[in-house]
């Protein structure tokens, strides 16, 4: 992607996010059923870019690259609302999702349910 | 912890999991608000102890140890449903919580809100 591209955080933002960590969790969440949606990770220019674009752009790890959810697939994810966890190592980013945020085609990438024994889930 | 505690996943769920990958991160969610409570992180062990005890049990990467949830603030996080994500390297556990989840005694652990500019959240 573009040299141009902004890399630089809010100092504000920055500050919230725990100093050593390259890459941070991001979970996407849609923002009006609560469904989560996917896991992904985002470094400090993908946030930068979500927060400049308000689209929801995170860091491929097998690409090595700048990925913005929806670039090729259209199915985008606008930003509603983002927040860190108390230790800023963990992103929450509320979404408006465009069509499946799962590649498989389904809504969500948690769609593998694991069984539960009797022990749990019960209680 | 005692040695004697189990390592073992079933087989079926092992091969869900993403093989070389050590430390997954779980996403807990409460299973009636959907609110998103916390990521933390779980090794194959921790994630055997939750199926059997039907308590979030997670590894603690600070302490590097297992750590049950609750186990000693008494806010607990009760299993009602666990799915992986489509390349087996997130896991979203569904509970219900006792108490806060976040050690600071807020109810969610992503309660620093990133203000967004005009140009986010607005589409």
């Amino acid at each position: 992607m573009d040299a141009q591209l902004p890399t630089d955080l809010p100092a504000d933002i920055a500050a919230l996010l725990k100093d050593d960590l390259e890459l941070i969790p991001a979970i996407a969440q849609d923002a009006k059923t609560g469904e989560v949606l996917m896991l992904a990770y985002m470094n400090r220019q993908s946030l930068a870019l979500t927060l400049k674009s308000g689209r929801a752009t995170y860091w491929s790890r097998s690409r090595n690259e700048l990925w913005e959810k929806g670039a090729t697939s259209g199915n985008t994810q606008s930003v509603v609302a983002i927040s860190l966890d108390c230790d800023g190592d963990a992103i929450l980013i509320k979404v408006e999702q465009s069509g499946a945020a799962c590649h498989t085609g389904e809504q969500s990438c948690f769609h593998n349910q694991v069984p539960l024994n009797d022990s749990a889930g019960k209680r």
